[in-house]
This record gives structure tokens, C-alpha cells and sequence, in this order.
């Protein structure tokens, strides 16, 4: 007779913490607590703990945890991140470990989203995946053969940040021409409003902030400008591809995130721009490009599943 | 008491056809032979079984081979190779397998150096690796959680056939802007030629095909335009290191091939660009930047380590 054993799951988003129970084999949640994070606020770990208890049970033998990056995996250590800014090489999952009194698997919230989707998603069933989600930034998670790429620091499969164009615009993280910089929602937002300085013809205002939703729309309307930022974002997201084709040579790319909701505006050219760039025609035979499954729930499942995965292998 | 078991590994260049067996453990050849490929006459198979009865023993249980690609490691079938133009979709371990009576485990010379490399070489003890010879090409091969990356389709760790610049020179490849492009021994000579045909002052003759060899002995004696060469070869691979930092997050970039024997001239100019183009300054942590340990046996003690590993796991 199996254990019963219960896994708590932890989404730390940059707005709202999310936390869930699953009995073991199950995905559908015994419990579920929301709450908003206030990141930039004193109390984030207290916050999280109390969420945590709102789900509790003395069933529970782990905890794991999406949370935002760069951290360092196999300590637990939330290293630095712009979202939560008191927390600069913040041990994590000692002190949550600590608290509860069971193991606590941490990783950053694109591996595990990648690791949710190919344990219970989209790539079920591969065994080297991409997974890129495209929001305000780009986040990537590897799956290579059948294991989670995390690196020698945990730091890899930062796929957002691998340079397309040397000479291309500065990104989020202070270097310039990464994939994120280009096809990033920021970035399409950016260029966008670039273009509207430069006197280009829109239906988008020009004062204040565009958003990524506000582009698609015009873009739907048959803007040519929006249309434009989101073909310059897909095309840069086709070389970024074809690299990844080259290195990985995965059997799955799947595309999660706000961004990718756009479909064809982004995704048209895309497409056209990976057929161009791929090196070889090869890599393309039943290569599938999918759609994240998961949705809102990515962060939780991923997190669900890596920490039953490492329950499994420390048994 | 262990078996007494006989492994033959192959090396199968442009130039030579390289053939040793091995008995178990052992690194030492018991038998080795080596041969001309006349890669472009008909009759490559044929040398090759002859090159391997050369070595053949009773005891022998398996073949590994280093070749050439692209080619299909989980077929054994090569696809088609420049040097080999007879070979299309060609079996070889099929062929070899029936006319020697024993499993036949290929991959190309560039995964096989680098798992080579992992297992006997500099790279022992790493759980993740990014091997690079720069000669003629750029190939690479990937060692992720202590795996070898083959891909789905076998055609993973192209490392040299990423771009770096969509708006670069052709690659051999026909596509654009490859770091092999900018970094491989062709693409110096290629460069150095344009810059003389613009003019530029150099000890460099203006005639003919230069080589790797003869740039780097002018740079050794100051010419300008040799050196701005190898330092722009320099500063791609640069560009290219650090996007597979970000990718991998290795332990250990392993430098092999003719290219890299030159030193300074390329990796002084490499390293600058390493540190300024690397995402995160924590990649650098511990990093090992490692010429290559084996030499010229890198691909038959490859194709050794490979078939030794895939019997491993048979059994």
C-alpha cells in the first residue's frame, strides 16, 4: 500500500503568493490559499509562512517552491531579485525547512513552469523540451534528457538572456541584444513607442506607457505599427529558436506566458523567421510547437512536481 | 572476476582512418592502425572494415566510432557528409554491426571528443560541460547532469552554428552569422584575406589562401591585421561562450582543436569578451576554462569511452 503523503506547492509571484496540498498521484489541490505579496513591502517571508499554514497539514513531507530568480537551487538561496528587493542571498528553504520541519525544493519560476508542463503539460511524454514564456521578460526551462537543466550555480537555461544581435537594444538586465530585449513584452512596448517618437503613423497615443495588450488590440485593428512590433519581436524569437534547435535539438518548444496569448500576430512571424534561421531542415521532422497547458497553475504544478521528484530520489 | 572484454574504437577524419582496441579499463591501446580516408574515392567503407581487421580480436565486444556528420546516432546512420560525398544516408553501424557480429555505437567527432574529453580528459568529475574545437569548423558537445546531449533527432550541441549576429558572414553551412562564421579557423583566414583585399597594410602575401598557421606566426611577429584578426574571432567566440554560460551554466569550457593551439592571440581578446558580454558575473564563479587533455586521440579515446558507456548501460 502506497504512503499517503501530502505535497505543498508554493507560487511566489511578484503579486500574489499562491499555495496548495495535493494528496500524492493527484494534481487537483485538497486546499488552496491566494494572497497578494506586497514584495516591495517588509514581511514577505512572513507572509509566505502564513500562507503556507493556511493550507497545512501534519500529512505534509515537503514543500516546494516557485519563486522568482536568480537563486541558487541546491541551497535554497533566493541570491537577489528585483521583485523583492529585501531579499539579497535570502536562505529560502532553510528557513521554510526550518518552520515546517520537512525537506523544501526550490527552483526559479520559468524551470519549474518548464518542469509543470513536462511532468503534467504540454510535453508530456519528451525527453528534451524547451519551455520559453514570453511576459514582461523572457524565462526559459530545459528538459534534457529527462532531466531538468540547472547547471553548475543553478543558474542555467536563461534562455531570455542569450545575446541575437550584439549591436541590439539594451534588456532588463543591463546587457544588450538578448532575445529579451527584442521579443519581450517590454521590449515590443519599447519599440513601439520608439516608433511613435520617430513621427510613424498609429492609432496608439503617444503619451504614457503602451502595454503589450494595448499593441495587440491596434495590431488586431490593423495598426501597422503594433503589427510591425510584434513581427520584429516574432522575428527575433525565430533566430532565438533556431539557436535553441541547434543546441538542444528538442522534440518540443513550448510557448507560455501573457505574450504568447497574441497567437498569429507574434507567432506568424515567428514561424516564418525559425524556417529561415533553423541550420538544418532536419530539425523541423515532428518537431512540435505547443501552447503551454498549464495556465495560471504553472508556477504551483511545477513546483508540485519537483518536489515530488526529489522526494522520489532521495528515497 | 570481471570479464575479459575488448572494445574497438574508431576515428574516422577527413584525412585518416584511426582504428585501436582496448582492453577493459585500460586507455592503453593493445592494438592500433592508422590509414588514409581518400575521403572523396569510392571505397571509404571498405578501408574502414580493413583498417578495423587490422586490430580485430576474438574477445572484441563492441565498436564505438567517431565520424564525421550530420549523422543519426540512435539509427547509426550518416546523413550525409562534406567529405564523404558516396556516403548519403549511409548505414554504418548497420553494416559494421553485421559484418563484425558485434553492437556498433556512433556519434560525431565533436560529441564523442567532448564526451572523450568528460570521461578520460580534462573535463573528468564535471556534471556539466561545454567541450569546443575550433579548427577548420566550430563543433561542439555537451555534457548536461552527467549525460551526453544528443537531442531528439541526435543533431543537439551544434554549437557552432548558433548566431551570434543575424547580419554576419555566411557560415559554411549557407546560413548567416554562425559563430563559426566569425571564430573558426576559415572564417580568420577569410577575414584577414577581405581586410588585404581593402588595402590594408600587412606582412601577409596578397595572393592565395592563407591559413590559420601562417596568420598566427605573422601576429606572433606584429603584424596588425593578423592580430585584429584572431581578436575578432576572439570576440565572438566571446559573445558565444557567454550565451552558453546562460544556456548550460557549466563547470568547465574545454578548448580543443588546431585553431586554439594559437594562445593568447585568440582567447586574451576571448576572455575580455567573455567577462563583457556574461549575463551574470556568478556564471564566472568557479568557472574552469581548460585546453583540451587528449590530443590527438580525443576521438578514438571518445569512441572508446562512448562504447564502453553504452554497454554499461545495455547490461
Amino acid at each position: 500500500m502506497a504512503t499517503m503523503s501530502l505535497t505543498i506547492a508554493v507560487d511566489l509571484g511578484g503579486t500574489h503568493i499562491r499555495v496548495a496540498s495535493y494528496n500524492s498521484e493527484s494534481i487537483t489541490p485538497v486546499a488552496h490559499f491566494r494572497t497578494r505579496t506586497n514584495a516591495r513591502e517588509p514581511g514577505v517571508f512572513d507572509r509566505l509562512v502564513q500562507a503556507i499554514e493556511n493550507v497545512w497539514d501534519a500529512k505534509a513531507t515537503s514543500i516546494g517552491v516557485a519563486s522568482p530568480g536568480p537563486l541558487d537551487p541546491y541551497t535554497g538561496t533566493i541570491l537577489a531579485t528585483p521583485n523583492i528587493p529585501e531579499w539579497q542571498n535570502f536562505p529560502l528553504a532553510s528557513k521554510l525547512s526550518e518552520h515546517f520541519g520537512v525537506p523544501v525544493h526550490i527552483d526559479n519560476d520559468a524551470n519549474m513552469a518548464g518542469f509543470g508542463e513536462w511532468t503534467f503539460g504540454a510535453g508530456k511524454g519528451h525527453h528534451n523540451l524547451v519551455y520559453l514564456t514570453i511576459s514582461t521578460g523572457v524565462g526559459g526551462g530545459v528538459i534534457c534528457n529527462d532531466t531538468l537543466l540547472q547547471g553548475f550555480h543553478g543558474l542555467g537555461a536563461e534562455l531570455g538572456h542569450m545575446i541575437v544581435d550584439p549591436n541590439g537594444p539594451p534588456c532588463g538586465c543591463g546587457k544588450n541584444g538578448h532575445v529579451e530585449a527584442f521579443s519581450s513584452g517590454t521590449a515590443i512596448a519599447r519599440y513601439a513607442n520608439e516608433q511613435i517618437q520617430t513621427g510613424q503613423k498609429t492609432s496608439l497615443p503617444s503619451q504614457g506607457q503602451l502595454t503589450a495588450k494595448q499593441l495587440a488590440d491596434a495590431a488586431l485593428q490593423g495598426d501597422t505599427l503594433a503589427i510591425s512590433a510584434f513581427s520584429r519581436a516574432g522575428h527575433y524569437l525565430g533566430i532565438a529558436v533556431a539557436n535553441y534547435l541547434a543546441i538542444f535539438d528538442p522534440s518540443i518548444v513550448i510557448f507560455g506566458g501573457g505574450v504568447s496569448q497574441v497567437g498569429d500576430l507574434l507567432f506568424k512571424p515567428f514561424e516564418e523567421s525559425l524556417r529561415e534561421h533553423t541550420f538544418h531542415p532536419h530539425y523541423l521532422d515532428d518537431l512540435v510547437i505547443a501552447k503551454a497547458a498549464l495556465g495560471d497553475d504553472v508556477g504551483l504544478l511545477g513546483a508540485l512536481a519537483w518536489a515530488r521528484y526529489k522526494r522520489t530520489r532521495a528515497e
